[in-house]
């Protein structure tokens, strides 16, 4: 059989995320049967998104200009920054519709274990930008692990020597969350850290 | 925000199988962060398929080319025809490398529910095919569920007037099966269609 462009479509889709062999199989058939709405629509807009996509020189973020449309937004204030470990990160947080400041995307986390040191991240523009006079607010919005706190420990002792105040997300039971369904470590957080009422 | 190009790959991820919205955003994700390795020979891959990929005219099986490679190949025997409802099914039992000779892709069962009637399948052409002289045997090779039985009944009748032996799957248990985990249909056929040890 000499179906090799096939083959390789299957191979490529296995190594997504969330993807194996047998389910890039099934994608790869759903394509060659929904070729006109699927097929074509997605080889077009990876082919477009490869030529116009690149990183924001500011920030780290993902847009077709640079720097990027969060950075060019003269309604965003440039007053706060808020750092997150990650591209995703800052979609989560620009889903909320909440933030107006701007972002930094570190690019992950420190990790003793995957031996990922300061140089690997994107923490040099970060202090730099945290220099500047404009910059008020600093928030680290790492995630609330242990690579995640131990990367925001660091940043706060690298960011001492510029003058913003420093945050964190707050900790407590997520919406809709039961007591008796949550780990120590959050209820124990949420106690700790409780407010008046 | 203007990364539309990011928004519509997502949107076209989340309808392919097994992905929904929150998968899609970790898939484009993974591409973008891993541009070199994947974004670039799946966008490279996707236009080449669909460029030279095409349904052979004779099984509907797809290929390069047409007729396909299995049609094509001398060295498999023309005189059985494996019918199957669906090309995942054709690469299922490519995969078992024990067949040898060629296909009939159907592109689905008869289902009164979903109104299919003979004429969407690829039903016609099979008969044609049978009626050659070269065919000596049709393994109706449709899934063990109701819809694909009742298409593999309605083609031995279909097939009745031509010369050909009509066989099936056997059904039993699968390998590994233990007794007590097994559907009682799965039981009850191989009870019923056991062998001489």
């Amino acid at each position: 059989m000499t179906h090799s462009d096939i083959d390789e479509l299957i191979r490529l889709f296995s190594k997504l995320p969330g993807l194996g062999p047998r389910s890039a199989r099934r994608v790869v058939l759903t394509l060659m049967r929904r070729k006109e709405q699927l097929m074509i629509p997605l080889a077009g807009t990876l082919a477009r998104a490869l030529e116009s996509v690149r990183s924001c020189s500011i920030c780290g973020n993902l847009d077709t200009h640079d720097p990027c449309g969060i950075c060019t937004d003269a309604r965003r204030e440039g007053t706060t920054i808020c750092v997150v470990e990650d591209l995703a990160d800052l979609w989560a947080i620009e889903r909320c519709n909440l933030y107006r400041g701007r972002y930094h995307v570190l690019g992950g986390t420190l990790s003793a274990m995957d031996d990922r040191g300061p140089s690997q991240l994107n923490i040099e523009p970060l202090i730099a930008r945290a220099a500047k006079e404009e910059v008020k607010e600093i928030i680290l919005a790492t995630n609330a692990t242990i690579e995640g706190q131990t990367t925001a420990h660091y940043l706060t002792t690298r960011l001492e020597g510029c003058h913003v105040s420093i945050s964190r997300l707050a900790q407590g039971i997520p919406m809709g969350g039961e007591l008796d369904y949550l780990d120590d470590g959050t209820l124990g957080a949420a106690l700790k850290l409780r407010l008046p009422f």
